[in-house]
C-alpha cells in the first residue's frame, strides 16, 4: 500500500498521468460471483466525462474502460480485476513555460522537491484524471453493495460560490449539468458560471454524498472509524480542502441535548451524527460533505518562480473547468463505496456467518 | 492494522478500556537512539489530564506512564516501545440501566450490534480515555520531529459554542483552562460554561492544530495524501466530525485567483492551501481544524431503549466534560506529529539520502 | 505492521527484551464472543517454559500472564486483547565482556549494525523469550479454531542430531521431555544430549507441527498464499532456517506421477502437497516441517572482535538449552494457528457467508 | 495487500490469467529517477521465456512488456509503474474435460471450492505465467540496486531429479538450458530430461538463489525477518515446497560450535547462517535454496473427481515443462531482489541518513 492504494480487504491500485499512455488500476479482493460487464462501469465514467458541457473542460476523452483480468463467463472470479483506459487526447502540444515553472495552488513545486523533477504534461499524476479509475472501481464496489445488500449512493453539488441549494429534489440531479438538487437556482448557477468563464477564473463548490440502506456494525474502533476512513478517501480527492460527516462544523455551536440522536423503538428520532456512532455505522444514511477549492488552472496570470528560483509570471492556456467541484460527485459516491465495503468485508472477517449477519440484516 | 493501528512505518497500536485494568500502547518503527524517559511523555499526559478544573469531568486518574521496554540506558533501542498506564479510578460503581439501555449519541447501540455485547462500564472501548495513550505515543514523534528537523506543534481551542477567537495571542494558550487564544473572551468564556453546566448539558468546540517547520515533500499521491491521512488520524479522535486543511470550507466560495497561494523567490504569498499542494507538504505551516460535537453524557434525560427494545429514558449521573473540545487539543497534536513523522519515514524511505535531505534540509 | 506485527486481519504485535521489565501483546481483531480466561493460554505457555527439564536452560521463569484488556465478564469484546507477562529472574548480573564482543552466530552484531547500539542484556529484542506472547496469543487462535471451526494443531521433534523418529505415537509426544514420538529413541536421546552438555556444545533438531480439520479454501493467491503465509509465519522463529510443506525437499527427486495426489471420491489418496494446492487448503492435514539451529551460546570458546573491531574470544557462562529445537514445539504450533485464523478470517472477508460456509463446513 | 500485492514500501501488485488478455503489474514506491526503458525489463523475461528450448513448453509468447506509467523522459518519476504484456498465443482451444475436472496436483479443486467457481483456461490464476510481471518488476529491483549500492544476484539450478551440481562454475550458467553450473552433468541431464518427456511424466528440482553486496542491517525484527520474508517471497512461486537460508536443512545435525560463523576483523570465517543473523542481514551473501515440485501436467493418465464428484480419469494433453524448476530460476532472483529492496527502504525509513548510510555503505 504505497500511496496509490486505497482498502484493506477491498483494494483499489491505480496508476497513469493526465497526458501519458493509459490510466489503470487493480481492483483487489472483489467477492467472487457478481455478474460484470465493461458496460457496467462505463455509466458512472460518463457522468465524470470531461467536455460534456460548456462547464467543464474541452478535452475530449472517450473514456472507454477496457477489463483485462478478474471476469470470467461474465462474472468475477475473485482474483484481481485489471483495469485500462488508453489517454486519447494526448495530442503532444507546447507545455511551454509550465515545464519550467511552478504553477501556483498546483503540486508543481511539491512534487520536484518530493521526486527531484516531475512529468509537467497536463499535471502528470496529479492531474485529476486519475479519478477516472477510482469511477470504474467505485461502480464494482456500488454493484455489488446494491445487489448483495441493497446499499445505494446519491451525491449532488449543494453550493457553487454564493449560490446554495435550498431545495432537494434528488429527481432533478442527473437533469442538470450542475448535479444540482435546487431547480429554482439553475439559472442563477448558469449566469454566475458563465460569469466565471469570462473573468478566466475558477470557483469552489461544496459536495454531499450519501449512502442508504448501510447495515449497522461496520466500522473498526479506534483507528479505523468508519468515518475516519470516509475523510481519508474523501479527502484523497483532488481539490478537496474539507470534510464533514452529519451535521459537520455545525456541531460547534450545538448543545448535547441537541445533538445526540434520540432512539425509539420505531428507530432514531433524527441524524445529527450522520450514521456513525463511534466510528461504527448506525444504520441510519450516512451523510459526508466535501469542500472542493477552485482549480488554479485560470487564465488570470499569477506570480511563481522557475526552476531556477527566478520570479516570473505564469498563465494556464485553453478551456479549464471553472468549476472542479461538479465533475466530483460520481468521484465522491465511488469513493464511499469503496470505503463501506472495504469495512463490510472487514466485519465479515471478524464476525461469524451468524452474528456477521445479525447486524447486517437488520 | 486491524482497527486499533494507526501508522504505516510509525505504527502506534493501542489496547485498554475506560474502566479495565489499564491502557496500553505499543510504539514500532521508532528511530533508535533517542533520548527519552518516562517524564518526555507525562508533560502531554498532563496537559489532557482529568479533574484539572472545574471544566472538566471530575475523575481523578494520575496517568502515569509506565515505558516497558524499547528504551536502553535512555535511548530508542529502534525495536517496540511498550507503554502502560494502570487504570487507579475504576472503583465498581453501580451502573444503573447504562448496562442495559443504549445512551443516545454514544457508540453504545453501535459496538453491541457490531459485537453481539458491549464493556458498558464507562464506555468500555469508545471511552476517549483511550486516547491517552495517542498522547503518550505522539509526545514521541513530537521529540523527534523537534530535535532531528526542527518541526514544532501547537494547538488551541477557537471556538466554543457561539464564543470564537479574534485575537491569536498563541503565548496565552498555556495559561488558560480553556486552550483559548483570546484572552478578552476568557470572561465570556467562564459565564457561558458555567451556564452549561448548570444546565447540565454540555457544548462542541473548535480545534486548531499547526505543524511548523515541516518539511518540504511529505505526503504519498495518490490516496496516501498528507492531507488526506491527517483527516484520518484527525477524524480518529472521538467527538470529531468534521475537518479542514487550510481554508477548509471557506473555499467553496473563494475563487481561483484569491485561492492559489502564489510564490515569490522569497516564499509563498499566503497560505490557503494549509501547507499542502497535491497532497505534498509545500514547507508551509500544516494547519487543520477540527470540529468536536458535544458530549452525549449529560444530565438532562433522554429518549432511548432498552437492550430488548423497548422505549425507556436515560440521563447521565456524575460530572463530566460540558465540553470535550478543550481537552483535544493535546490529543489533535499527538495525532498531527504520528501521521507527520510516518510520513517522513515513508519518504525516507523511497528516496536516497541525498534527494531525501535536500527538500528536508531546504 | 512495523516488523513486530503478524497478521493482517488476526494480528498478534509484541513488545518486550528477554531481561527487560516485561513482554507484551496486542491480539487485535480477535472474534466476540469467545470465552477466555488466562488459564486457557497458561497450558501453552508452561509447555515452553524455561527450567522445567535438564535439556533446557536454568533460568527460572513463572511465565504467568496477565489479560489487560479486551475481555469482559469472560468473554472476549472483539477489542484488542492486552497480554502482559513480567519478567521475574532479571536479577542484574555481570553481562562481562557479552557488552562489548559479538557473540557469533547471535544478532550481536547485526542488530548494532542496524541500530548503532543494542540492548545485550540476554540478547534483548533478539532472545527466544519473545516467542513466550506468541504462544500466549497463539493459544487463542487455537482456541477459537477448535471450538468454532474443530480445527486441532499438534506437533513433535522428528529428529535431533542424528537421531531421528522413526515410529509416531503422538500419544507419547507429550509424556517426554523431548517432544519426540519415537518413544524407543528415548535413552538414545537421553544420552546423546547429555553428551552435548557435557561438551558444553549445542545440537540442532528438525519440528513437525500439523493441523487438523482445516476448511478447504483459505489462503489467498498468489503472494499470501496459505503456504508462503506459513513460510513466513515459522521462519521468523529464531534459529529457524529452513521449511518444508507436506513432502518439502523430497520433491525434487519426484515424477509428476508420483507427486500428484490423485482425488477419488472419498478424498484424496495422499497427501505429497500437505495440504495446501495452488496456495489454498484443500481439506487434507496441512503439514510443515522447521529446521532448528543448535544455538551459538555455548560454553565452546569462539573468534569474534569487539566494538572496536579488534580480534577477541569469547564464551557463554551458565547453562543454556543445548537443543532449542525441543522448546520450539509449542511455538510452531502457534505460528501455525495465527497464520490459519487470520487466512480464515481474510476469506470469510471476501465470500458471502453462503459461498463462505460452503467449503468451511465440508 | 489483498494477496496480489507482495512488500510493504516497494510494492508489486499483479493481475492476470494464462489465457486470457493479458497480464499486467503496479511497481509503487520505486524510487525516482532511475533510468529505465523496457529493455531493461526484456533481459530477464526473455530468460523465463517458453518455447526457448526442449525442455520447456511449446507456447510460443513474445511476452513483450509495456511500460504504460511511471517512467517520463527515461527516468522513473516515483509514481506507480504500469506494465502489460498482452497475451497473443490464447487461440480458443477445446479445454475438453478440464473444464469439468479436477487435475490432480492442481489448484483446480481448491479455487473451485474457494470462490465458487473456477476460471479453468490454462490454469488461469493459478497458471505460473503470472510470474512473467513478477521477474519484470523484479527487473526493476535489480537494476536499482545494483546501480545504487552494488547488490547484485545470480541463480542455478543445484539439482534435477537425482542428478545434483557438484561444481560451481557460475560462468557456465547462462550457457546451458539448465541454468546448471556443473558443464560435467549436462549429458546427463540431456539423457534423463529426454526420458522424462517420453515417458510424459515430469521432475522436480532444487534452485539456488544469491544475492551479494547486501548492505548489513536489513531486516526488521521479529516478524519481518529478512529470512522470513524471503521465505514468504520464494515460497510464493509456483511449485515451491521447501525453502532453506544458508545451511538449511543441514544444522538439524550440526553442532552450534560448527554452525556459528566465528568473526575476524577480516571478516566472518564462514556463511552457514546465509548471510542473515536474527533476521537481519549480516553483510555476507545472502544464500537461498528452493525445492519444486514435479509439475502435474503431464500425459499419464491420473485419477480425479467431476465437479459432480463423480470418478473419472484425466490426461493433460500437448507439451508442458518437463521440469517446471529449470524456468523458476530467473523468477527466485526476482522474488528476491523485490524482497531486498523493501527491507532496505523500510531500513533507510527508521534510520536517519547518517545511521542508516553507515551499515549500508560499510
Amino acid at each position: 500500500m504505497s500511496g496509490n492504494t486505497i482498502g484493506k480487504l477491498f483494494t483499489v491500485t491505480t496508476f497513469g498521468e493526465s497526458h501519458g499512455a493509459g490510466l489503470g488500476a487493480i481492483v483487489d479482493g472483489c467477492p467472487p460471483g457478481i455478474s460484470l460487464t465493461e458496460e457496467d462501469l462505463q455509466h458512472d465514467l460518463d457522468r465524470r466525462k470531461p467536455g460534456t458541457s460548456r462547464y467543464t473542460t474541452a478535452r475530449r476523452e472517450a473514456d472507454k474502460v477496457r477489463i483485462v483480468s478478474g471476469v470470467f463467463e461474465g462474472k468475477t472470479t475473485g482474483t484481481p480485476i485489471g483495469l485500462l483506459i488508453e489517454n486519447t487526447d494526448q495530442r503532444s502540444k507546447d507545455y511551454g513555460n509550465i515545464a519550467q515553472s511552478f504553477r501556483p495552488g498546483h503540486a508543481d513545486y511539491t512534487y520536484t522537491h518530493k521526486y527531484g523533477f516531475r512529468d509537467y504534461r497536463g499535471g502528470g499524476r496529479s492531474s485529476a484524471r486519475e479519478t477516472a479509475m477510482r469511477v470504474a472501481a467505485g461502480a464494482i464496489a456500488k454493484k455489488y453493495l446494491k445487489e448483495s445488500f441493497g446499499v445505494s449512493f446519491k451525491g449532488c453539488v449543494t453550493q457553487i460560490g454564493p449560490i446554495e441549494a435550498e431545495q432537494f429534489d434528488w429527481e432533478q440531479v442527473p437533469h442538470n449539468p450542475f448535479f444540482f438538487p435546487d431547480t429554482t437556482k439553475l439559472d442563477a448557477l448558469d449566469e454566475f458560471l458563465r460569469g466565471i468563464i469570462k473573468q478566466k477564473d475558477s470557483i469552489g463548490a461544496k459536495v454531499m454524498v450519501v449512502a442508504e440502506g448501510v447495515p449497522v456494525g461496520l466500522g473498526e474502533p479506534v483507528f479505523d472509524r468508519l468515518d475516519a476512513d470516509l475523510a481519508h478517501s474523501l479527502m484523497s480527492i483532488n481539490a478537496v480542502k474539507g470534510i464533514e460527516i452529519g451535521d459537520g462544523f455545525a456541531v460547534v455551536n450545538q448543545k448535547g441535548s441537541e445533538h445526540r440522536d434520540e432512539i425509539t423503538p420505531e428507530g432514531f428520532l433524527s441524524n445529527h451524527a450522520g450514521g456513525v456512532l463511534g466510528g461504527i455505522s448506525s444504520g441510519q444514511p450516512i451523510v459526508a460533505y466535501l469542500a472542493l477549492k477552485p482549480t488554479s488552472s485560470i487564465g488570470i496570470s499569477g506570480k511563481t518562480i522557475d526552476s531556477d528560483g527566478n520570479p516570473t509570471d505564469i498563465i494556464t492556456k485553453g478551456r479549464h473547468d471553472p468549476c472542479v467541484g461538479i465533475r466530483a460527485v460520481p468521484i465522491a459516491e465511488a469513493m464511499m463505496a469503496i470505503t463501506l465495503l472495504d469495512h463490510l468485508m472487514r466485519h465479515r472477517a471478524q464476525n461469524t456467518g451468524v452474528e456477521c449477519n445479525t447486524p447486517i440484516v437488520e
